[in-house]
């Protein structure tokens, strides 16, 4: 994903009525009106919100005469949460270096030991 | 994860240069010379990413004696990427539902046709 598209995507979910509209498309595609009432904020504030998700690719609007439906764009989500993923596949990695350091450290003590001893 | 920490995470991911730090914090625990060096930006420019960093509970900041080091806070990245593992898992059972109906659908249909033949 482009590096400006996950700028995008990110400070599009970075507000809670975004995140709200986010959720309630992800269980079906909507009018606008259903997907963005009762959060308590004015039409205009409304419209902006959704021109920010618009505009980050995290929603599509389909229009239909006069209707206009939203959809979420899965695709776009999954790419933003795939970074996240990836770094925690990174410091997992670390992590597992850092046991597998201790358990062979453990295992050349031990041996050290034995040696001794025998 | 609270909606404002979520905010801040968000938003502290939406731009490439903390995202940058981000990424070599999950690698190791650096100075900040090392998280933040070649991206070829101001120290106050740096100062202030870190800082947005710092504040969304992203990266810590260990203080020993004129040693500043930074630690990525995976747990922070961890809830925020949770966010998106929902909204994942939402829609996969949304099209779980679609897949279950078409398909009982069609067993209903194939029944009906068997009892008009029969």
């Amino acid at each position: 994903m482009a590096n400006s598209l996950l700028d995008a995507t990110f400070a599009a979910c970075a507000h809670p009525i975004r995140r709200g509209i986010l959720e309630r498309l992800a269980t079906a595609e909507m009018t606008v009106g259903e997907a963005s009432r009762d959060f308590g904020v004015s039409k205009p504030a409304i419209s902006r919100h959704l021109r920010i998700l618009e505009e980050a690719g995290t929603i599509v609007r389909v229009v239909d005469g006069r209707n206009h439906r939203l959809r979420i764009n899965h695709e776009s989500l999954d790419e933003a949460g795939a970074w996240f993923t990836d770094q925690r596949a990174v410091w997992e990695r670390k992590f597992d270096a850092v046991e597998e350091f201790l358990a062979a450290s453990k295992e050349n003590d031990a041996r050290g030991k034995d040696g001794r001893d025998g």
